[in-house]
């Protein structure tokens, strides 16, 4: 008899018997951290792996949920169901006014083929990614033919986000950020694909000519080592060029084999495991109760930091930390 | 006897006695994540904390660089010695190319009164905050006035890395973001002084107004409890404003009371001690030889990512990660 555990197997039950209550729930348990969730995946992971699962991220302003809302669409008139995760890791404070435009979207989504679901910063920003990828296997299992996972704004957080997809899009338009920006801002080594959005205003067609030649630079300065990434100019406004994205999509899929795909989760589960395990540690190490209640006294002692964490993981429980319990 | 020891409390020493190779092999070795930097840090510990640190980051374009250039030469004027460490999470192939203008700038540099040195992404983004801390605390405990703690672009990891600052200048300029695209990326939140960079160029003017409206928006939305922060127009270009940014700058510092300062650099410790802990452990489960080697085997039979960190915490060493030893 335990409860939390016939709580979290029920759930995994309905989710596969497709309930959106239990799509609700479950993302809600990864989101919330909550204790319940480890056994619910258990239950449904065999169910996981379907989904074909894309990032998009790119800095504010370039058009990321518009073009989203444009691939929802496209993606719905071939017959796919789409689940999309809009992730904002920025801050506790913006986030809620943030993601207003994303709440009002999920509202006035009628179709049942589509599920929007918007996450903020609740769990930390290494908490976030760990839950975002919980949330995309809830997702994948529910059934969606594809998934979209979008972050508002660039940093690595965000970069951890996409990443864990299995194609990521980065989104960029005139002004908002030409190829040496977003050079800088490392966006070039997270993208699969280049999106040139808004390609009916001014400077598109440079800003295309910027990409390709920052693509090429690498490609130089790597010795040809550096993977092929299209740049593709679209309106998600007008619509021009979406046909042609969702063919690269479609492409970048298929070129990549059944082994090549198993082997890019792989690898990207094995991050997953270590934020579950960096989630656990910390928790157990400065969570209520922990040893890192007395990392501020030990300080005021004027140890260094490195002291004072000698002195925490000395403490930490013999077994390493447990799983936790349901609170 | 300990060599290491040895090595690590001579470096301490001829760190106290300003000697620059010293300095310089001390924030390697905290780069490079070498064993001994924890001694040494205990040698020049008391030595710690006279230096008011600035950080300075914003959006790629903002002209962050025109701006600690021109801060070095108005506080060399004032007679303040200045240490700067300009660091790049973005990415480890980025980082090299990117760098190369900071990397000219400190070749340039034959002033003793001022020390540049650039970091980039080696010691993994969670470690580039750790190692710009211990970094910072090397240049501190030489005996630098002021230290500028600069970030190539904006994102958590850059945040985490300014935000352990005294004080943080957020560098903004007309087109590069405005008002509300700052308070998307969460640029607002990390902001102690707002600064309204090339202020001779069309809609510096706006964007001045932009962030004014940003804040106060802020402040009402959290009924008058949020920091004051300023907005300061400067042209580092032609000089403009640069007297009245720096008057703001000690304004801020004499505002803050000793007591207030204490509390602050304690708290900003505690981070520090969380990330050498989570780097620790870290390094103990998924280092060379550690438990994390069977973590794609375990994967491989249809584990969740949760049991396999199971596993792995269950086999964390009994007395904790001990402190790593010379490799």
């Amino acid at each position: 008899m335990d409860p939390a555990k016939d709580q979290a197997d029920e759930l995994a039950r309905r989710l596969a018997a497709g309930e959106r209550g239990a799509l609700a729930r479950l993302i809600s348990w990864a989101e919330n951290k909550d204790p319940r969730f480890a056994a619910a995946l258990a239950g449904f992971y065999p169910r996981v792996g379907r989904a074909w699962r894309l990032g998009i991220t790119g800095p504010p302003g370039a058009g990321k949920s518009s073009l989203v809302s444009a691939l929802i669409e496209k993606l719905r008139e071939s017959g796919q169901t789409v689940g999309v995760l809009a992730i904002d890791p920025s801050s506790p404070y913006s986030g809620g006014a943030l993601l207003g435009d994303r709440i009002r979207m999920e509202e006035r989504t009628t179709d049942p083929g589509v599920y929007i679901r918007s996450m903020a910063t609740r769990a930390g920003s290494g908490g976030l990614a760990r839950a975002a990828v919980d949330a995309a296997d809830v997702m994948d299992a529910f059934g969606f033919d594809t998934l979209l996972i979008e972050t508002v704004g660039v940093g690595q957080t965000e970069y951890e986000i996409v990443g864990a997809a299995d194609l990521v899009l980065v989104v960029l338009c005139p002004g908002a950020g030409d190829g040496i920006q977003a050079m800088k801002a490392g966006l070039l080594e997270v993208a699969d694909v280049l999106v040139a959005n808004k390609s009916d205003q001014p400077g598109n067609e440079q800003l295309v000519l910027d990409l390709e030649d920052a693509l090429k630079l690498r490609s130089l300065s790597r010795r040809g080592q550096a993977k092929e990434v299209p740049v593709v100019p679209v309106s998600a406004h007008s619509g021009a060029g979406l046909d042609t994205l969702v063919q690269v999509i479609a492409a970048a899929r298929s070129a990549r084999g059944q082994g090549e795909l198993t082997l890019l989760r792989q690898e990207k589960r094995l991050r997953q495991v270590r934020r579950i395990v960096r989630e656990r540690l910390e928790d157990a190490l400065f969570g209520p109760g922990g040893p890192g209640e007395r990392a501020a006294d030990l300080l005021g002692q004027s140890r260094t930091p490195y002291d004072v964490a000698d002195q925490l993981l000395g403490a930490l429980p013999r077994s390493g930390p447990a799983t936790p319990t349901t609170p």
